[in-house]
């Protein structure tokens, strides 16, 4: 067993230089701070988490935000997941308000400065969000829920993070659709250039084009854009079928989408409506959906919390040994976690 | 300023004591919190709340849970209100799971016993609530988000609540619509004998009888029973009108069967479909509804929890003084809060 000591010498430190680095890295020189992480990676040094938890007197706490407006409709039930997998391990969870990126950036300072949190989870992730910044600037540990879209390495061990891939998702949904007869498949989805929101609608185009359903001129033709409300799903159906009479699948984004799409078709219509999120409306409608891996995203969110708690997960040390059966889904590494959501069919 | 040695000599116990009362009240015996607690009463006696804090190291902070699918439709805009008022008031919130009433507890429990919370949010009252049992039993604080349906006596001064009035919203929906020429008004409301719907079912029942717009038999004819998805609220729709085709207006006791109802109508109809909590969907199809003030709620809990962290409102001696424009729409006293929702009509 590796210890402490064990990685000071190596490093031509002493003992209490390494402590700081894992628990208090800000406070040692950036150069004293990467022979260390060098020293813990060549002797794979995991220290044990419990021992270290009454040693640091950590708060064993995360923090996450809530919006005003909830960006998913499955928020709460991510929310309940979490606090599942985080009480199963014996870490709190501090809920704390955010109005906006900025906001949360004064919530992280507050909670953080206050000693309240240990690491933060990170929903509605953006292109160059500024809360990562701010987070790497001040050595915070945290993890994504969420990819960091628009990132220039997407897998930088810096940033943790574990999404759901909904281009395989919508793919999947896509394929599924042809390969039972549908020809003319329609897509809505959400107007902007949410990473979330491109990352389904690529699903669907790139299967369209694979299975040469159509060609890109046709593939616009089949497309709508639509907010996320039951009256923006019926408008942009009533739009799709309006401009292609001959659709017979149309592919939504979200669950919301999909139930206003399928309220404006008559009784006895033959076109196939399909959402996102597995919702209870959705479910009771008879419509096929996608379900996140909400509990299992939530699990891997927690163990990488709990290594960076531990201090075996240092930022820019790259992530820790695979650990066979951890994660069966996961796509690159133990701190960037890709998880395939599930083709609900009715 | 009435001091804490005020209340000793008053009540003829050490100033060790008092502070045992108001910190820490089961290690001291019923009968000597009984005395104390009334001097307390009499000389109106209110520590310094920050003062408090300093000196009895509280962890400041109140406990919510989540359920695995939330009751409420608006449940994730009122964690954010919670939120946002408790950390206006430097109070941290911490969500932890609650998969039933009975692992509620098993967490106020565990919560308690580490010293994380001072006073727990309650959602979702239910009849002859269990949870309530336990905390009074332990003299734990905490506020209801909801009222204690079927206590014996509804404004204990050991129950401090804060509730939205449904009936009143929904008697007010009920009148709106037959001031505007409503004839034949049905309802279509949730199955058992939840407290949250039988009270909102009142509302449209009472408002009915007073103005003569049908007798007993007539209300059970204009009366449907759906569980709480689109699907339930389609069916329930068709059933009413099935039976009583001249039906003018549908009030729903929830957006979600509302949305469920208007989308089983033909395009050209004249029946107007109504809501209840003025969700984004229900919006977006000009559906009339009925807002919850959630953020005047919210801040009602917090006002109360931090009585409670100041020890100014023992559980057991009553409500403090009333103090007025600190709640408008207060129906009762400063621990038994009913606000009025607003109706918002489209």
């Amino acid at each position: 067993m590796v210890s402490i000591k064990d990685v000071a010498k190596d490093a031509g430190v002493s003992p209490q230089t390494v402590s700081n680095c894992i628990n208090n890295p800000a406070i040692v020189k950036p150069a004293t701070r990467k022979l260390v992480e060098t020293s813990i990676a060549r002797l794979n040094y995991t220290p044990n988490a419990s021992a270290r938890r009454l040693r640091t007197q950590r708060s064993n706490t995360i923090g996450i935000g809530i919006a005003p407006v909830s960006y998913s409709q499955v928020y709460d039930r991510f929310l309940h997941a979490l606090v599942t997998e985080a009480d199963a391990n014996g870490i709190r969870v501090i809920l704390y308000k955010t109005d906006s990126q900025q906001d949360e950036i004064r919530q992280f300072d507050a909670l953080r400065s206050r000693g309240d949190v240990d690491s933060f989870v990170l929903t509605d992730t953006t292109h160059d969000d500024p809360r990562l910044a701010w987070l790497h600037e001040h050595h915070q540990p945290f993890v994504l829920f969420g990819r960091p879209w628009g990132a220039r390495i997407m897998n930088d061990p810096a940033t943790p993070w574990v999404d759901v891939d909904g281009h395989y998702g919508i793919a999947e949904m896509t394929q599924h659709l042809i390969l039972h007869g549908r020809k003319h498949i329609g897509f809505i989805g959400w107007p902007g250039i949410s990473g979330t929101g491109m990352d389904r609608y690529q699903g669907w185009r790139s299967s369209m084009l694979d299975a040469r359903m159509a060609n890109a001129d046709e593939l616009d033709q089949l497309y709508e854009e639509a907010k996320n409300d039951i009256l923006s799903g019926q408008t942009a159906c009533i739009e799709l079928l309006d401009r292609r009479p001959d659709i017979d699948a149309i592919v939504c984004v979200s669950d919301t989408l999909a139930i206003g799409a399928a309220t404006v078709l008559p009784n006895d219509t033959d076109i196939i409506i399909t959402g996102f999120d597995d919702t209870v409306s959705a479910r009771s409608m008879g419509l096929s959906s996608i379900a996140q891996p909400l509990i299992e995203s939530a699990r891997h969110i927690v163990r990488i919390t709990q290594e960076q708690l531990a201090g075996s997960a240092p930022a820019s040390a790259g992530g820790g040994p695979h650990r066979p059966g951890a994660a069966p889904h996961a796509s690159t590494d133990d701190q960037h976690v890709l998880l395939k959501p599930t083709l609900v069919i009715r």
